[in-house]
Formats: C-alpha cells, structure tokens, sequence
C-alpha cells in the first residue's frame, strides 16, 4: 500500500505538474508564424509566399534595413497629438504663410505638419466641394504619414514641403480661377501620395540590385509605380477614402490624373515631358485636357525638386538630407558590388558640385518654363534658384582654389622634403575659411 | 485508506495522461494559421495583409475561382510523363512538322507539348549555345506549365501555339540569318511566357472591377505586366533559370528584350506599335537595335492572334474557346454590375461577327505588314488567313439571310395570327443547315 502510495505521489509531483512536449512545440510554431506574419509585411509577398512554399533563394531584400519603418508607438504618438489639434484653429497668418514659397518646414513637428496639410485641403474648398467628411481626412492623412519612412530626405517632412510647394503654385497662379477642383484635387493629392512607402534607394539600385520592386514593376519606374500604387491601397479602404463622395466619373478621372502626377515625377521622364511641355506651350490653352494633363505633371515635377526655391536656410538642410540617403546608397551599391551612381558617390560628388550641375541643368530649365506661362512666378521661384545657383557655384570655385593651393603647398612641401602635416591643417583651415566666407556672402537674409 | 488510493489513481489515469482541452483548441487554431498561409497565395497578398491586420473591405478578388489554378496533383502527373519521354528521340518527321504554321495542337496532350518545347529550344541551337543544362530546362517549362491556369483559352496550349508559330515564322523568315541568338532566345522565351497566371478575365475587367492587379499596377497593362513578373519570378530561382549561364550584360539585354516582347502584347498598344513598324519598314536595317525590337514585337504580336492562320480545323476550337472565355468574362460583368465588354457579349457576338471585324480591321492588316518584310510569309499565313475571313463573312451572311427569312415569316405567322412554334423550329433547322453549307463550302481540306 505504501509503495502504491509512493508511486503515486511520484507520478503526479514528476508528470501530472507537467506541460506536455507537444504544447512546447506548438507554442514555438504559433510563435513563428506570428513573427513571420508581423514581420513579413505585405510589401514582402513575395517572399513570405516563397519561404512557406519551397525555401528557395529569394531576390534581393527591397528593404535593407527594417528600421526605416515607423513603429506603431511613434505613430499612437503623432496620431494623439494629430487629433487633438486638428480641431484647433489655425490663425489666419498661419493660413496665408502656408501659401507662400518661404514657408519653413523645419519650424514644424509631424503632427503639426498633418494640421497643416488639413488646412491646405479645407482652404482650396475641397472639404465643401467633394464632401469630404473630416474624420476620413484624418484618417487618410494618418495613413500616409505612417507610410512614409523613416529615411534621411524621402520622408513624410519631404512629401509635406512638396505638397506645400504645390499648394503655394496654385495660389501664385490663381489656378483655382483657371481650371476646375477635380483637378486642383488631383494635384494636391498627388503630391500628398508622390514618396509613399520610398525607401532611401532609387529605380538604378532597384534595377541593379534586382529587387522585389524591380521584379514586380519589370524595372518600369519601380518606385513610382509603388508609390502610386500604395496611395490606392490606402484610398481602397473606405474609412480612409476622402474620394468616397466623389461619382464614379470623377473617381475613374481623379485615380487617372494621381497615376499620370505620380509616374512623372520619375526624373528619367524628365525630357520627354519638359519637351512636351514647351511644345504647348505657344498654344497653352486651359481647355484642353492634353494641355492641363502636361501642366499637372509639369507642376508636380516643379514641386518636387523646388527645395532651391525656398529661403537659403531652409534648403540646405534639405541638402545634406539628400546626400546622406545619397551616399547611403552609394555606400550600399559598392558594399554589394554593384555599379555605383556616380552623382551619390561620396568620394565623387561635393555639396557645391552636387548642386551648381543640376540647378543649372535640371531645375533652371524646367522652372524657367513654368515661369514662361504664369510670368509672375518669377519673383517667387526662379529668382531664389538663380541665387542659389551663384551660391553653389561660388562655394564650388573655392573649394577648387583650395584644393588646387592645398595641391602646391604639398608639392612645395614634399620639394622641402619636410612633415607636411601642419601645413595641411592650415589649408584645411583656410578652406573652411573660404566656404564660410562664400556663404555668408550669398546668403539670403534668414526668414 | 484504500478508498483515497483509488481515487488518486483514478485522478492520475484520467486527467494526467490527457493532454489539456485548451491544447486542441490551439491546435486547431495553428493549423487554421497555416492553412491561411498555404491557400492565400502569394497573389493574395494584400487580402492576407488585411485580413489578419485590420480586417477590412476588400479590393475585388483576383481570382473569381481559385479552381482555375492546377492542381498538384495534376503537375506531378504530367511532370512525371514529361520527364519520361524527354530523353525519347523526337523523329525528324515531327521536327520539320513543328517549323510549319499547319502543326496541329490538338494532337498533342500537355506532357508531349513540353517535349516539343524543348525541342524548339534545342533545334535553334539555344542548349549549346546558351550553355542551357537540360535539367534546368526541364525544371523551366514544368514551372511554365503549372503557372498556366486551367481556362478555356489563355491556357497553356495557347502558350504553345504562339510560342509554336513564332518558332516556324523563325523558320520559314531564316531569321537566324539575319539577327543573333540572344534576340531569338528573348524571341522564343517570351511567347513562352507571355500569358503566364492569365485569369481569363482582361485588362478592361480588372480596371472596371478594381482587382488587386488593377491596383499594383495603376491600371497599366496589369495583364502583362503580370506575366512578365511572374515569368521573372520563376526565372529568379536558379534551378529554374535557363539564362544564368549568360553573362551579365546578355542577361540584361534578355530581360530588357522579354519585359519589351510581353509588354507588347497588350492590344491597347496596336496601332502604335504597327505604326512604328510601318514607319521604319521603308528603311528597315536588321543591324539597327531599335528595328529590330520593334520587329521583335510584331513578331509576337503576329504571333499571339495567329490561330487564323491555322488550318480551319486547328483554328476553329479556339474560337470557340476564345468566345466561351469572352462570355464568361461578360457574364462576370453582368453579374457585377460592371461595363460589359461589347466584343465579348453574348448577346451582341456570333461565332462569325466576332471573327470578321478582327480578321479585316486588326490581323490581317498585322499581318501584311509583316509579310512586306518577309514576302515568303505571304501563302504561309496571309492566304489562309484570307481564306478564313471569306469563311466567317459567309456563315455571317448566311445568319443574316436566316435572321431576315424568321422575321419576315414570324410577322407572317403574328398576322395570322396563330402559333408560331413550328415555324420557329423549321427556321432554326434552315439557319444550321445554310451555316453548314458556309461551312463546308469554305472549310479547306483538313490536314
């Protein structure tokens, strides 16, 4: 009786308590496919599908690092803020310094900048004209900002300085009294959607790389047509639709007009569509749909790269955000063995080099056209361009003088047969001299 | 005491060599888990993604039926057959056969046509050159094969006959004369592919019902640019790769070459290609690249709308395979309240109506396009082509006569006013008689 006693006791202290091995198992299953479903977000279809399926090579990850995403805390964050500041009202100086072209971007925090893109809609009339309900604003807007990644330049502050630039245009412009709101709509949305979901690497590196984006879009201007594509994506859901009240015909033209907006600001289109754009131009006519189509792509191409056009001390931020995802680019593409673009190679390009070619080159031109049908724009984009240019291209000739006086000095030095190093110093220093000196110089006076 | 021991044991028999109930319902749960993964394909991305995440409408579903997917059961039976005869000697009979636009699909069941596949690779010389292991090919076109869904027309006997078709117009042309491998190994590799995962359902359906291939692809193309990326997606895994022993720069050039040839087959795009064709045909220069990509896809055009110039009885199936997929798809739209597609109306189309509008106004004026650069084209699929619409313009004429006779005698019968039925019968009989006598007097000698 005792030993019977005993064995049971023995059972129950050593099995009874315990959990099955089949529970542990199934525990570590539920937890990788929980980790696989939250970590493979839908942008990686491709190879969630594939790694259940058959376990194959997979191509290239389209996102190198997953940091870039914002995490659901920052987001409740911004979103809480967002909400309880979206039923403030925003002064009238505010209102009207939203719509000029000096306005500083980096004056505002994310949902501040959600505030005042709410704004943006609400003084073009849209809110009123297209019945746009305000809890479904908010909601879209929240989206976006959550799919705008956390990357040097193509982010959310980036989409907010493209759409205000917009939305400066067609004040400047009177646009409203040109063409009609479906189009105005069109225009500001597109901008509002134009980065969505970039992650810090151009179309070349996509290509190059062969990534998901590349194998999906058949490197047919891979980001733009993701970026598009996740705006619908968005609007697809009813609650975030600010396009819901819209009739099936205004719908079909405003899904067609985003999609044309968005794949033009592919800058490998840059010709084919300033080209076309000066080839209207004598017989511009606001009646013809061909005409408004070409001036809408013209204008967000405009929007895009005007950072040039703003007051000095808002744009050059903007530049060391853009070569820092340049050379973060650069530096992947020579990490992985690929060919690397030349004007996002740090050991190739300069602040001043980066800029003088492309302002000249690129933007001048394309703006100077602009400026050609609305004249009075003058004043407000090209102006600052040119000053920037001179800018640029003087901190560029004194980088040159110093490089080519640091160049003498060491030969002299190296003539001398001596220690170099203090001399090098003095020229490091007298380049900072001269940069600075440059600067100030061309400087603009600050907002 | 006895009495306490006996319940002890009885406690320890029942509960502690069960498992927990709670163990079951999380299995039961994980296995729902992996079913969700394995059945959402990897298509269904975005319906996975919100499903498990938010839970919310929608997009429109694209596939209407999963059943038009193969079955694995099915792909391992044919894989087997396939891999058993392919090491069988095709005899020269067959060969010659196969360069010829007379060869008859329908002889030949699925497993055969991927041995004829492979021979179209190996007689143009594409193993040796291209290095291409015989494995590999194998594990390319089973691959190809189960990507072809099971419906009526864009399956994967109609990947055959174009890619059979552009096989003899290489023949019949001597194109291997006139331009290199590489453009004949893209040439043959995108009539492979060129309607890979087609759903049955075209480019006008998935933008008026919003699927999620409308919505990826901002409504361009979504079809082919579909087949291109899944053509790529089989051919980014390395034992399915038939070009990784290309070097890098004709890999690129391949891939280019393909995404063109697919891309091309988009019938919203035909007069600007035929127009580009015509443009350069006066000068046309086999050593010029931007000649030759053009060629390259009227090629492809030519032979995607090709069954016209097949032998009647080869043809005549797919008609009628065509309109059962057009019905259905108009059925679709019907039922889903969407445009219906007029060319594909049951209601509005007959055999003949379909064919004659087609044959005059798009293929034949293809095709004598191509028969200007290549004269020796013309009795090859010119002339029967022509036979065929002299064909359908009489059955057409004769559904006529027959719909003139009903009306005239069903006005009769009505002022007779008495039962009209056996007339009604007696018409029907006289309509399949005379649509007969069309028919056969037309009819060329079967094969």
């Amino acid at each position: 009786m005792e030993k019977r006693l005993q064995g049971l006791e023995k059972k129950i202290l050593i099995e009874a308590g315990e959990t099955p091995a089949v529970v542990y198992e199934m525990k570590r299953q539920v937890e990788s496919f929980r980790e696989k479903l939250e970590s493979v977000e839908h942008l990686s279809w491709l190879g969630l599908f594939k790694e259940l399926s058959e376990g194959t090579q997979k191509p290239s990850p389209f996102y190198h690092k997953r940091t870039l995403r914002k995490t659901r805390e920052e987001c409740e964050h911004v979103r809480e803020k967002f909400l309880q500041m979206s039923s403030l009202e925003v002064s009238e100086e505010v209102r009207q310094y939203l719509k000029t072209p000096t306005f500083d971007n980096w004056q505002w925090e994310d949902a501040e900048i959600m505030v005042l893109l709410q704004v943006m809609y609400t003084d073009l009339d849209f809110i009123a004209t297209f019945n746009i309900e305000p809890e479904v604003l908010h909601q879209f807007l929240y989206e976006v900002y959550k799919r705008y990644n956390n990357i040097p330049f193509h982010n959310f502050k980036h989409c907010f300085c493209v759409t205000q630039m917009m939305y400066g245009l067609i004040w400047l412009t009177d646009l409203k009294s040109k063409i009609d709101s479906i189009d105005l709509l069109t225009m500001l949305s597109s901008a509002v959607c134009h980065d969505l979901d970039h992650t810090g690497y151009n179309n070349a590196y996509q290509i190059n790389a062969r990534t998901e984006l590349a194998l999906r879009y058949n490197d047919i201007s891979p980001l733009e047509n993701h970026h598009c594509a996740v705006a619908f994506e968005i609007l697809e859901k009813n609650e975030n639709n600010i396009f819901r009240n819209l009739t099936t015909e205004q719908y079909k033209r405003i899904r067609e007009g985003i999609i044309k907006c968005i794949l033009a600001t592919d800058m490998t289109r840059h010709n084919e569509i300033l080209n076309k754009f000066k080839s209207i131009l004598p017989v511009f006519d606001f009646s013809n749909k061909d005409h408004r189509d070409v001036l809408m792509m013209i204008m967000i191409k405009v929007s895009d790269i005007s950072n040039e056009a703003r007051p000095m001390d808002v744009a050059e931020p903007w530049l060391d955000c853009l070569l820092q995802e340049f050379y973060n680019q650069s530096d992947m593409e020579k990490l992985e063995g690929l060919p690397v673009t030349p004007f996002m190679d740090r050991d190739k390009v300069t602040k001043p080099s980066s800029q003088t070619g492309f302002i000249g080159f690129v933007l001048l031109p394309l703006f100077i056209e602009l400026a050609n049908l609305f004249p009075c724009l003058e004043q407000h984009i090209i102006d600052p361009v040119r000053k920037a240019l001179d800018y640029y291209t003087e901190m560029e000739k004194a980088l040159e003088r110093e490089k080519l006086i640091r160049a003498q000095s060491d030969k002299a030095a190296t003539a001398k047969n001596k220690d170099t190093t203090p001399q090098n110093l003095q020229n490091a220093q007298k380049t900072a001299d001269s940069l600075s000196e440059a600067g100030n110089a061309l400087k603009p006076p600050t907002l």
